[in-house]
């Protein structure tokens, strides 16, 4: 008997639908409860607990997808699966209280290197002041760590996607493009440059500067998990503008240029498109002073009411004219 | 080069080191901030987030180990592992809220099964009011689906493992063993009798009896996961007391008794040591009136200092004597 969960025609398959496509589908078939105050559809949800606001979001890293074992270490591994979900809480402006994590991994597996994991976890955790206050753990072929966090919102509104105004500054906080580089130097089999290497293995995240973000009035915010452009389209199609970017307002790091000068590659395809810093970008009121740690690096303009594309990338300009590199961020099996 | 996780020697694996222990090595690595009201070690963590208790648990089905794709309909795979976290909120006495899911599955899996997966989640989440949420999709060569679940106390204080005192009636409601025995019937490669199938296929968690028994003040609560005498064991352990099953109040589904006739099985392994069937176990008070759902199976009795097993296996007897079945469920890959 063939396997039930394999499509007959691959177009049928997740592959041909499309992950994006697959999320809208299942989001569609989801009725939201009355506790819901924000659905899916942003970085993450709002739910109410006995009352109370409470930001709750699930990131999965898969072996072979989102990391190799060759190439970032167990602690690495912990501390990437971590940010990626305290990272989409701070972009709401939810200080981060408590992470549970799930494992799967062949029996087979090193256990030193599971702690090690738990390790990385545990030290990400720590710099936003949550926990990691438990998880599960099964057997599977293949190595996987899935983080959820939860945090609150000290009786502030949550900070969404679909806040931002024409006239607001575009600002990043954060690294752009340096992991992205970083996966190029180890994709060629290199180790060095170093900073480059350790940028893409493990993230700093810039999460007091998102709650600064937060509490200063910004008016939409979001987890650059994507890729720029693409984390910018998010916002917005929510926001129902256009955002167009000033590429010489994005500062290009200097490894970063080095090597895409040694490597006879335009780097700004990898700060526009790299996915692995987790960078915060927001949109503030034109007249704001933006909080320490983010650079403006554009503008957020009036939607022209012809332009109608769902998924946002034509409503995204590199210094005025579309942009025409590549949408986002890829993992290895896209 | 080698894959810096897989164990070099069999004894420092997962395996050979054994998941119990390798989750105790863990936790005891996880310090636990001040928000933290139940840290790891019972069915799930309380957090204060905004001085709010919130009750938040995670659990992984993965392809392989926890269902077949070939024995069990996507429908089924999403209620078994929205389930999963649902007891375990219930069994805390919290009203569950909202799950989040994170699937990963290989490119070439059919979209209409993953859509027939989300629509297992929502049906059993709104069993008991929870909404989902939001998610994550990754691709990887092994299906898996791990829900997180947050649930709210309503002012009430968490039902926890540890409550337990000697006098108490220990109590079930649910089925117990008749996953067990429809698994079973599977792996002889029946389908038949559909009724344990189905009990396998799709647990009937008794949310409402568990709800009742917290409401009631139930000393202790535990759902029934790794099996009846594992998990009464942990009540054993938390608790400090010994408990004593009687089996001849322990009830033999009808079909179960039939199957294990048929097979010339002994039905008692099944139902003491089943844990498909997310039953829940509470301890309460001698002279309380059982909420619905739940019958006395055993009472709970002052623990003999002489025993000091950390498994807390020898802390449960049958009928006064020690068990010496097996202890609990095994996976398929156990």
């Amino acid at each position: 008997m063939s396997d039930p969960s394999a499509a007959q025609n691959p177009a049928d398959s997740i592959g041909g639908r499309g992950e994006f496509a697959l999320i809208e589908a299942i989001t569609r078939r989801l009725p939201q409860g009355a506790e819901v105050s924000v659905p899916p559809g942003d970085d993450a949800a709002v739910v109410l607990v006995d009352g109370t606001p409470i930001v709750l979001t699930t990131d999965v890293l898969v072996a072979g997808v989102h990391f190799r074992t060759d190439w970032s270490g167990a602690d690495d591994i912990g501390r990437r699966a971590a940010a990626a979900s305290l990272a989409d809480l701070v972009s709401m402006g939810a200080s981060p209280v408590a992470l549970v994590v799930a494992l799967t991994a062949p029996r087979s597996t090193d256990a030193a290197w599971v702690l090690r994991i738990a390790d990385g976890l545990r030290d990400e955790a720590a710099l936003t002041g949550a926990s990691v206050v438990g998880g599960d753990l099964s057997g599977g072929e293949t190595i996987s760590v899935t983080v959820t966090g939860i945090g609150g919102l000290a009786g502030r509104a949550p900070v969404l996607r679909s806040g931002a105004v024409a006239g607001d500054q575009v600002a990043v906080a954060g690294r752009l493009g340096w992991a992205e580089a970083g996966l190029a130097v180890l994709t060629r089999g290199f180790r060095s440059p170093r900073t480059l290497v350790e940028a893409y293995r493990r993230p700093e995240v810039p999460y007091e500067a998102a709650l600064a973000a937060a509490a200063s009035g910004v008016h939409a915010m979001c987890d650059v998990s994507d890729g720029l452009v693409a984390d910018l389209g998010h916002i917005a199609v929510n926001s129902d503008v256009h955002i167009d970017i000033e590429s010489n307002l994005v500062a290009i790091g200097e490894p970063v240029a080095t090597v895409a000068a040694a490597y006879g590659s335009d780097p700004l395809p990898w700060v526009l498109t790299g996915g692995h810093d987790h960078a915060l970008v927001g949109a503030f009121a034109a007249d704001a002073l933006l909080p320490e740690g983010f650079t403006r690096i554009g503008s957020v303009k009036e939607r022209a009411r012809s332009s109608a594309d769902p998924q946002g990338e034509h409503l995204v300009s590199v210094d005025g004219e579309q942009w025409s590199g590549p949408s986002g961020h890829r993992h290895f099996d896209g």
